[in-house]
């Protein structure tokens, strides 16, 4: 996608040099995310729901049961959609200069439903594979109900800002002697040992995504 | 603190089995996140952003410059917040019954600020020692024009509700026999090596939260 300028609301206002707005940045941030979290206004209250997400080409989708409140409002009102990962600590050697290193992408617009079954099906499978690749082969497909009862929803990401600190502590010159360790400690979401459900013989072990790195072993 | 009864906007309106409104379970949810999503409306657009948290009694506190857009809006309108941890992808027999494990909380409200000196002072003490335990006696406090440019926040957890899933598959009968692995994946956030800043020689290296598992060893 050739991505449109920035919009008022999508221009940073403080900080800039770490936002971007270029198609592959902000691609590469919700391709690494699980879940968004989707803030919505219902006409009485403003609401911040967590939802599990994933993109197809220009467009976020998410998923919900078609009588659900967050799916029928958001085809009506538009929303802020934010994804976030923290990828470290920022330790300086002054309290004010604490921070984290991060990646995050916020969208504005307006949900639209993925009514067309084969579509719909075409992205279920598309979410299937972006939690385990590989894997929408192998399981059972939805049936008719299950597509009838479950609405897909998408979002262009047409309107979207992506903001990033990647690097090290930014001390202050006066502050280089305070006598405490100073640095970044990175952080990471790790899969440990799949636990198998009960009478489950089947083999192999699912695959994972590769935005999670896998140890083999159970970390907990 | 006596957790008040749910309000419309913290009883759940579907999968009510997931829903937890005790504040101890709201504020280990709470505890073991870096960060939080603040859902609020300016008068022109919904908006989503990222931000640190920390929590203190029956508070959420959160912190930014003085004159951000941020910080100003959320003294005069109501907000939600949400945290959400991914603690495991649950892959069923079916497309349908895939599903995530998860730790969530949200809370509706408006922050008030901080403005006494000293409660200031301690909350932000507060926020290094969630990010490093035992750090806030080590590192340089913050000075009176820090003070001045850094607004606190706070958010009574009085409207809260946390939505908790950490059980197995939850496949169909008639799908048991489906030739595919099922079970849960565990996801952790796992804290690999320090990276010391350039010219640290410091000692010791510093803690981690707790809630993050250490490696000890680069994870990258």
């Amino acid at each position: 996608m050739k991505q449109p300028p920035p919009s008022a609301r999508t221009t940073l206002q403080r900080k800039p040099q770490r936002g971007h707005h270029d198609a592959a940045t902000i691609a590469a941030i919700i391709d690494a995310a699980l879940i968004c979290q989707i803030a919505f206004h219902d006409g009485d209250s403003v609401h911040c729901l967590p939802t599990a997400c994933w993109r197809i080409g220009d467009d976020l989708y998410i998923h919900g049961a078609n009588n659900s409140r967050l799916t029928r409002t958001l085809l009506t009102s538009e929303c802020a959609v934010c994804i976030a990962h923290v990828d470290g600590l920022v330790l300086a050697r002054s309290a004010f200069h604490h921070s984290m290193n991060f990646r995050s992408v916020v969208i504005y617009g307006l949900f639209t439903a993925v009514d067309d079954l084969d579509e719909k099906q075409a992205a279920l499978a598309a979410f299937v594979e972006h939690i385990s690749p590989g894997r929408s082969a192998l399981v059972r497909p939805p049936n008719a109900g299950e597509l009838t009862g479950t609405r897909v929803l998408r979002l262009s990401l047409a309107e979207a800002a992506a903001k990033i600190r990647n690097w090290g502590v930014e001390d202050d010159a006066d502050d280089l002697r305070q006598p405490v360790w100073a640095g970044v400690v990175p952080l990471r979401t790790v899969a440990g040992s799949a636990q198998p459900a009960e009478h489950c013989s089947a083999r192999p072990e699912p695959t994972i995504p590769s935005f999670i790195l896998s140890t083999g072993a159970n970390p907990s």
